[in-house]
Formats: C-alpha cells, structure tokens, sequence
C-alpha cells in the first residue's frame, strides 16, 4: 500500500482503503438471483474460517442486509467517520441502516455515486483481509462508476441456470472486463431444488447454464449453489444458513475456493490484465 | 383525451400518448421476482382476450422480453418514427432490438430517460387498448422520471413471497403513492412450486405474504401465480406460457383482473385520488 503500481492504461489510479488488504464486489445482470444471499453467507463464512471482514451493502435503493444479517441499528458517527455495525463477526453497512423502514430512497445518479464512495472511505472499517461489496444487480452507471473507482481485486458474478439470468450474467462479466475488473468466478445459484417430501431434484430454473456460460467466456466457475427453501428463510429471519451448524458447507467451500482465486489473481492495486479493449 | 383535466396538485399535467387508451406499468420493488414474466404473459392474455396491446421494455440495461417473446428483429423507422415490431399479437419495443447481443449499454441517468421517452412516444403504437410497460426492477430515478412523466392508468407491482422481496415491494407502492399512481394490485408470484415427481406443494420462497402486505398496505390483491418451471421454460424459448394451450389459465385470469381493475379506478389522464403526501 503506499505505492502506487505503474498504469500503462492511462486511467486515474484507484486509491486504495487503508487497513483493506481485499475488496471484492459481487455483482449480478439480473436481480433476484441471489446475489445477495451469497454475499451474505460469503462474508459470513470467511469470517468464520478466521478472516477479518466487512460486508458493504451497496444497493441503495434496495438494500438487503439488514434483513438478512438480522440487525437494523443506526451507526455511531465519530468526527465524521461512521462506525460500521457488527453482526456474526462481520463489520456491516448498509443505507438500510440510515434509511429504515419502507419508505424508497429517491435519489439521482451523482447522490448515489457519493453516497457509496462514502461508505467505502468515509466508514471506520479498520484492519480487513476482505471487504465484500454487494453491488446493486445490473450493469448500469452506478455499478459502472463504483467499480471504475474502487480498487478492486476481483468480482464474483451471481446467476441462476435461467437463460434470461444468463443472458444478463454475460452482460455483467463483460462490465467488468471493460473496466478490467479481473472475474473471480460465476456462481450458479438456485441450480436445483431437492423436494422436501419425495427427495427428487427438480430443476426449476434449468441447469448446467451457469457452468456452461462460464466455459464460454472463459472465466473460472465457482460451483452451483441449491434453491433450498432454509436458505431464504435463513435469509428472512436474519440467520444465514453459513452459521448454522451443519448448512453452510457450500458457503464455506465457496470462501475457501475464493480466497484461492484472490491468491491467483494476486495485487489489487494495479491494472492486473488486460482482458480486453 | 385532447381536454386536460384539472390538475389540483400542481404538477406538469402529462401528456397523454395518442391512440393509447390505457397505460399499464408493471414494477418490482426487487429484480427477479419475475416481473417481465409476468408483464410478457399478462399482455399475450390480454390480446388473446381480443384487446389490441402493446408491450414496452423499458429495462434498458436488462431487457429480457426479446428473448422471452422469441423475436429479435431490428425495427424500422419511417420518418423519425419507429414502428414496433409484432408478435403473438402483441406490438413490442425493447433496448434489446437495438442492442442486441451480450454487451452491456452504459449510459448516465438523463440519456435513460431519453430513450425511454422516445420509446414512449416515437414509436408507432397505432390504437392501443393497453400500453404494457415493464420498468426496470426497483424504485430508483429511472422509474421515477417514467411514472412521473408517463399517463398511467395505473401500476402492478409483482413480488414473491419471500420477506427479502416483500421488504422492496412496499417500497415500490410507496414510489407509485408518491407520485400519485393508482396501484391497480400486488401480484405474488413463485408462490410455490408443486413438485413434478410426487405432486405435493413445496413453498420455496415462504407462502402468504403477496396477501397479507396488500392487506397491510389497503392494495388491491391480483393473486398467487405458482412457481411453475413450465412457465421459465417458456420464456426462455420465446414461448410465453399464455400462448401454449390449456397453460396460460392463470394469465386470462390476471388479465380479465387487470381489466376489471382499469374500470374501477377510471380515467387515466387526471390525478386519480391523493392517496398520501
């Protein structure tokens, strides 16, 4: 840290958060895949294999994770930095913690951008190994602007095996590659659900897309994810499925396996590869 | 139409779109909820029912109603105006005719709002009983700029019965009570999946709750459509379920609602009734 890396690309070089080793972003082309679910559990099972680790809930207009995390309280501001939350040894923030209730945040786009860059910089987020952020879902400005900005290491893409998710998911990786935004991996989430009462799978969104999508753009798959009712309902009463006991084996394979890809894709500081113009 | 009606509130009275009876908007509080499912069935049932319907996409960044109506043209424009593209009855503009394929549009809030006006009002419509617009999910300055600039008879607002989507939900009726937008119902849809191999019903994303927030809110409740892979399947072939024959029941039922709703709350082009400030 300190020391900017060269930048033969000729764009303004990101500022790195002090005290943040790894930020990496989890995005989706489409809403309602999941991607908040997996950020969730992410963040929660790196914490539980010993990491240090802050979860960003950047989807302003939809923001989440109260809920999911189970905890709504109004942050603590100290000389004008805000202290995030803690919950399940993750340091949290989110705007539903500013903006509780059902009333929507209606902002315009240049509001938005300065809302999220102070959550990245002007939160108290201390030492970190990872910052997950959850993108709002799509590929519009605000996802563009906030991923131009940050000095990522990396971005897991979220979709379901629907071709209609699929269609948006290659939206979102080439996103990232145009801003040269290193993909850590597709996830398939909700790839199939196993019947509660006969024990059958059904795919109830079609299958195989995510893997598939992957091999054809060349990025890293990081596995299927099931539609399995006590993950939502983990998600619902704020007591996501990766604490507890027994569930969250897919979610701690998934930390596991990204940390590996982290370790790949190596310094985050500087324009890592050029994928692509 | 020509006559404006008073306008009490002081607001820009809108425009209304010649030729168009009845202006539709189908919202999500949250993305994925199966909103463009719902909006590409509702106006293939309301053509089948004899209406004349067009269907607008107005997701700019994730248009999926190409794909799901199985039409990807490019459309022609006759003297600066465009003429929509035609198919199961149904007259269509998308984002996706005109930017086909899997690269991302990356435009800035005002050029959003440009396009989406345009699709509004240089297209063709011709004589429309119902203009359909699918708006993008969630309840930011894009869908706000639209409702406010666009004579809607009313919205629909979809949601599953997950508390995650019920949260944003009641965020989108409060966007449409903001600017005065008659909320013609909440549909809950993925209410449950009835499972292919043994038959008994599985409520994967919980159950009851499209009903109990309509009845919370004082909204109109338009009714359970079930978590059907039949219904994904379709729309991933371009074959909305509406069409295919002894499936679309649940849709001629949604639409004959709608129409019956449409009636009740009257004409279009004034301030219906202040709901709140």
């Amino acid at each position: 840290m300190g020391v900017m890396t060269p930048n033969p690309t000729g764009e303004q070089p990101k500022q790195p958060i002090p005290g943040v080793t790894h930020l990496i972003a989890v995005g989706s082309g489409k809403g309602g895949v999941g991607k908040t679910t997996v950020a969730v559990n992410l963040a929660v099972a790196l914490a539980g294999l010993g990491h240090k680790v802050g979860l960003l809930d950047a989807d302003i207009y939809g923001p989440n994770v109260p809920l999911m995390m189970g905890i709504s309280d109004m942050p603590e501001v100290h000389e004008e930095r805000i202290k995030p939350l803690e919950q399940f040894g993750v340091r949290l923030m989110s705007m539903g913690f500013l903006n509780p209730g059902d009333r929507p945040v209606i902002w315009r786009g240049p509001m938005l951008h300065n809302v999220i860059q102070q959550f990245i910089r002007n939160v108290e987020w201390g030492e970190l190994d990872y910052l997950i952020i959850d993108l709002p879902p799509g590929t519009g400005d605000v996802q563009l602007s906030l991923i131009q900005t940050t000095p990522l290491t990396g971005a897991i893409v979220v979709t379901t095996p629907s071709d209609v998710s699929l269609e948006d998911a290659r939206k979102a990786v080439h996103m990232f590659r145009q801003v040269r935004v290193e993909v850590l991996g597709i996830i398939e989430n909700m790839s199939y659900l196993v019947c509660p009462h006969c024990g059958q799978r059904v795919d109830v969104f079609s299958t195989g897309g995510g893997k598939r999508t992957a091999e054809e753009m060349e990025v890293y798959f990081l596995g299927e994810l099931p539609l399995d009712p006590e993950v939502r309902a983990g998600g619902d009463s704020g007591r996501p499925i990766a604490i507890q006991v027994g569930k969250g084996d897919a979610y701690v394979q998934l930390a596991k396996d990204t940390i590996a890809r982290v370790a790949q894709v190596g310094d985050p500081k500087g324009p890592i590869m050029k994928i692509e113009d």
